[in-house]
């Protein structure tokens, strides 16, 4: 396809454009967004674009996981700026749907998963994940992809769609796109467009917390306590962060660990000055 | 295809046949099954049949649908019989998983629906919706239908499945069949294996209710309360016949329907003996 980038706004349409892709013996890529386009969007179309024949991304502000007394409304928007974002990387599709058309008046179905989503961003968002399963689920109905990329900085989303995906039969490859951050270590997240100058520091603390784990664990130290208290006081040193959790799991189960030996997801969020923040890393004992 | 029908057993088997068929261009219907076919289940892979090129029919109880006291272990069985029927209607593909290959050791998800189960069968059956829905979207993954065949007879699992296949967007049209039955009047089901000859005129029951009540409605009555007491009268003058329910509703929503003016859902569930059967009919004021 090449430089034409094609804008999709309904679901007929674009699941038409998907059997005619297939019918030719073609591959689809796929990358859902909620828009406002950052780098780490970016790297997980590039993996997409080389995954595949056709990339298709959506670019979609999905209601459907956003708690009531959350962010919906104030979401960053710039679509504009999004669409040449995604001509800058080779995009096909851009698949932008409006709310009507993809949950209607009567709506009421919704993928919900027994255990993923009682650990970590769960807790605190009580219908995310289920949002997030039920718009992936559409989507991929909608746009029909051979492969998918989730980033990994999305730690637990990406397990929840990998389990949703195996449970559920999907026949459609989940592939995992690594953390991008910015010069200083911030992951990359469209919510960073809140933080100001003075907010940096804190917003930092999540990386440092990150680093100061990654290196007691390398060192040997397998007590998750002691390594979950050094971690919490880089965070708590800044009194406008504040500590939603700070985990290390099992990178499967996402069940706390207590003693380390062997591979472990540390996962943690925060609020800096009322800016969720969310980050994490797997820290492998005897590795730097 | 042809005569020569190909029994396929895995998930990944059967996603390759698809993806074959669709890209030859070639239309696939779907008639899933728990087995131990009867004239109902023939009448829908004749309709799928007529609608596409490929007929795929699967054969699998779902443990899912079946709550803990049901009869999901002595729910009857034939696979031998079953694949002469399947041969006798050209379906081409038999897709016959077994328990394992559809529901893993940390299965997790399941599709829920937030209203249409809140009635008729879903009040006495509370798992049984969220299996329906969760096994036909795997199986949907697995076969790739264009167009899928469910009977009227259980129409409440029809207007399920329609509402799901709208709400997650899947590209399935969804095909009703009228409800096929005996010679006397009941419903075909493969739950009337377990009645004996004495329990037939209880079973029989179900059919006299819809009757006297398709007669009132056709001569003008409208108050659904006078009707719901003579068609209940028309079952529980057998005294091994116990109502589950029997309701006056709304086709679409399900809703009670208390003053009859347009189209009425008669619904009704019945134990005959410990045989849970169940029996509908769309009444029009009006029409006899």
């Amino acid at each position: 396809m090449g430089d034409l980038i094609k804008v999709i706004e309904t679901t007929e349409q674009m699941q038409q454009a998907a059997d005619r892709i297939r019918q030719d013996g073609k591959r689809i890529a796929f990358v859902p967004t909620m828009g406002f386009l950052h780098a780490g969007h970016l790297s997980l179309m590039r993996i997409g674009r080389q995954a595949a024949d056709v990339l298709v991304a959506s670019i979609f502000v999905n209601p459907a996981q956003f708690g009531p007394n959350e962010d919906f409304e104030t979401y960053p928007r710039d679509y504009d700026r999004d669409l040449d974002l995604c001509r800058s990387q080779k995009v096909d599709i851009v698949f932008a749907p409006d709310r009507e058309n993809l949950y209607g008046r009567a709506y009421q179905t919704y993928v919900r998963l027994d255990r993923l989503p009682d650990h970590l961003c769960g807790l605190s968002r009580p219908v995310f994940f289920t949002g997030v399963a039920t718009v992936v689920a559409k989507l991929f109905h909608i746009v029909k992809p051979h492969v998918a990329v989730f980033g990994q900085k999305d730690f637990q989303q990406l397990l929840v769609i990998r389990q949703m995906v195996r449970d559920l039969n999907f026949d459609t490859e989940i592939i995992a796109g690594p953390t991008v951050r910015e010069a200083d270590g911030l992951a990359m997240s469209s919510r960073n467009n809140y933080l100001t100058e003075d907010q940096r520091p804190a917003a930092l603390s999540l990386y440092d917390a990150l680093n100061v784990a990654r290196k007691m664990v390398a060192g040997g130290i397998t007590d998750a306590s002691r390594i979950r208290a050094r971690a919490e006081a880089a965070i708590t040193k800044y009194p406008e962060a504040e500590i939603d959790y700070l985990s290390l799991c099992d990178p499967e189960t996402l069940n706390d660990i207590d003693h380390i030996t062997g591979p472990v997801l540390m996962a943690l969020a925060v609020k800096v000055a009322g800016t969720r923040l969310i980050d994490n890393m797997v820290l492998q004992p005897g590795h730097e």
